[in-house]
């Protein structure tokens, strides 16, 4: 049976605790007890939060929270307890892990799930409800799988991994390590692509897989197209907005970032730590270079050089793209000056052509 | 056991029990039977329909229903019975919801639904297959939950909700009353926000959750993200479509309309009764005034005022949009413009300078 | 029990054999053995490829595939074994299909599955785990449903159908034969049709449902939702990609392609073999005549006439959309324009006026 064992919620520990494991200096009564990390709107007493800038300061006068994380050149505020640090929301961050860990799985397989008889489950995995693993898959140590998977035949899926519910893991795909993928995404659907022959839209067919490496995040309702041949890549640590759709044989650099309805065509190659905004489209066979970024709801139809930032439809250089902006914007004023001009060309000609006649 | 009870579809009133219960004057046979509710093209024996205004005369010359909902200024049409109303399809409208009403669910939680112990299901909830109900989980009398539903540890349903097949419910989510979510939909997926810190795009947690207000409706297979602290926010009345995308800590106000594959960022405020058109993008932080209507494809990277119409990436003003669209349009005549120009100051230089020279 | 059987992988078959099944001229051995299809850069000893264009010559010189369908043209490469045909990757296609035949389904109904009374399957079915399928439906010879699937009350598929995992086909809706669903689609959800009464959005029921028509293949996570009235149509062979919306009573011709993330409003109507482009949006009530193409993200707010090309945002014809942004991508230069021309213009002024005063 499965036992999700929630973590200890109720985990105390003093503002000095925290220093001596975090660094940093503390303003104020470092004996306070510090019981969770709240937004620095809400803070109250028991809580932690942070304050990024000196801008802040009003909020943190008026506000209830035990312990404020500031940066080191914060100013001193009478009667707060101000815990300063080189980088204040780094360590909220850590904070956050400590007193917030994410939830552990006890092992087990529930009754109901169906597990195929070859496949090879490591004793410490958590099958939820309803969970179907086909033939032939392996699951490594420590993976948790929730109500309502679909894990094809031949899938492989690495260690520390969470499978949300719902999801569809289809025949053969592969996931390292750590990976997460969120309800409902689909891994491995077949790639879109057909050749009009013997009068119809005929199908080429998916041969190859998706190979998703360690550390990577996928969304919810998220789509990851198998190759034709080969493999569509998803390297280390790219992370994956919701309802984002990734074509066959795409090759996501690691650290990559593409946040939600995303849609990348087939045989894209984003380059390492590239973002791409919200809604933004990628053509088929485009390069993304290495850290580029491309803008929301953008559309790319040629290759984006390595750091360069574009934007528009077609998406185009930022800079070029405002420029253009700004000129449409000014086009009525243009109107006027080229109408101005006519009036004083006719009336030189007039002026002109006048004594001529007389 | 699971029933689902059909509501009866033969239900028979006269066009007079009509005419009595819900308002108007008929003009013509007002002890004909109606069974059903049909369009103006297809509306036969037994059906009631409606013309809007009296440019429908000819199909309803044409047609062969057994009655007309028509506006009050119709004009008589003989051997054709017309019911008079003020607004002909609000009355309409109710007659669909009296001919056809939604299917009922008889309580039961079907043998294969997963109960946590520690759930509470009012005796009048229905659950249909494979659901799964996790620890601490409540849920009001009247609701119902499809096949393949997961819902999370702690997760709070209200009264007369209908959650489809295969929806995902998360940790903690909270629907108040007459909540509908439609199939495949993912509610209290984490947000998405990282820190690049140790080397990787480190995960910001989500500790919050997401708050459903009453008679909220909710499309397929669309995602709302939790929020980091507190909650997102989906107040009474919104209206969402499907595939859209909600972020972390946004906050939709009453009545707000919300068409399919609109993109809403983090932390976003959209007021009371705004429109959001298909396909619309919205960046972080951005408040949608009350009664604003941002239109389709539109990408809005400011706030926008109430009542106000934008249109356009970036969004702005439909007017000023319009305006520069129509400048574009004309830029090819701007150009000869000043093509002529050009050559009549060229004559005029000419002219201007041949007398000096002579 | 179900059980899934697997094609035989390790088919074999002469060069010569192939020929004479597939037409065209071997040059080089034709007695080689060939065991799979490869793509041109990874294919080896065993596998076939292709070179469509005397252009890829280096890539086979340099290639270890056992042999290569070529055009007709080819130029002859000592040491390679080329079959010539018409058209490479019509056979290739071909190729594909023989040696790497879809998956075949045993007949069964797993144990798991929820079958209601009164539905009726034909025995040559394979239905999955945790499959719910409700009463009155009816499911054609040859059909395979995969795990997790909610089949609604009174839902029609025909024979050789394919049913992904995670779909929701909802109550009442009508699949033809060969019609393939991948995972987590949603087909018969309501429409969203809304009206002002009463104080709030009051819906408008969708009494219709759905009909998909013979050999149309619908992607991952697509949503289609059922009509008003009369019926939401998919007609035969049309091809829609992952995450779709498919907006009550629209129309799609057959043949049609509807490329990934492609939003169609209410009551849309697409011809024969049109293509929408990714991301696409189409407004309510619009045509989309035969054989038109909708560029990719472009917005279409009026008809497009049969065999059309559009582009942008408003969506218009793409060669009066290009020589527009070609316009403002000139724009600082016209900007230059009129201000030497107000120079030249100011100098004349100066020079006519001159004199009168003098």
């Amino acid at each position: 049976m499965v036992n999700l064992t929630e973590p200890e919620i109720s985990l105390t520990a003093s503002l000095r605790e925290l220093r001596d494991r975090f660094g940093g200096t503390v303003i104020g009564d470092s004996g306070v007890n510090i019981e969770a990390c709240a937004s620095l709107k809400t803070a109250g007493k028991g809580d932690i939060t942070f304050a990024e800038a000196a801008r802040y300061r009003p909020q943190v006068e008026a506000g209830g929270a035990s312990a404020y994380l500031v940066t080191e050149d914060f100013p001193d505020i009478p009667g707060k307890t101000l815990w300063a640090v080189a980088r204040p929301r780094e360590t909220f961050i850590r904070l956050l892990a400590y007193f917030h860990p994410d939830p552990q799985y006890a092992p087990g397989v529930h009754a109901s799930a169906a597990v195929a008889a070859s496949a090879q489950l490591d004793h410490t995995v958590c099958v939820f409800e309803y969970v179907f693993i086909g033939e032939d898959v392996r699951v490594g140590g420590g993976t948790s799988i929730e109500s309502g998977v679909h894990v094809g035949r031949g899938v492989t899926i690495g260690e520390d991994c969470r499978i949300g519910p719902n999801v569809s893991l289809m025949r053969g795909v592969r996931l390292a390590n750590r990976v997460t993928v969120h309800a409902g995404a689909v891994i491995g659907g077949d790639g879109f692509g057909y050749l009009w022959m013997d009068n119809r839209h005929t199908k080429v067919p998916s041969l190859g897989s998706v190979q998703i490496d360690d550390d990577v995040e996928i969304g919810c309702n998220v789509c990851i197209d198998r190759a034709t041949f080969g493999m569509t890549r998803i390297r280390r640590g790219v992370r994956i907005d919701n309802l984002v759709q990734i074509g066959h044989n795409n090759d996501i650099g690691e650290d990559a970032i593409i946040v939600s309805q995303v849609g990348l065509s087939g045989t894209v190659k984003v380059g390492k730590r590239a973002v791409l905004a919200g809604q933004a489209g990628v053509a088929d066979h485009i390069e993304i270079g290495e850290g580029a970024t491309v803008a929301a709801a953008s559309g790319v139809s040629k290759d984006v050089p390595p750091g360069e930032t574009v934007w528009g439809y077609p998406a185009r250089s930022i800079r070029k793209a405002w420029r253009e902006l700004a000129h449409v914007a000014r086009l009525p004023q243009f109107r006027r000056h080229i109408k101005v001009l006519e009036t004083r060309v006719k009336t030189l000609e007039e002026q002109t052509n006048k004594p001529d006649s007389s």
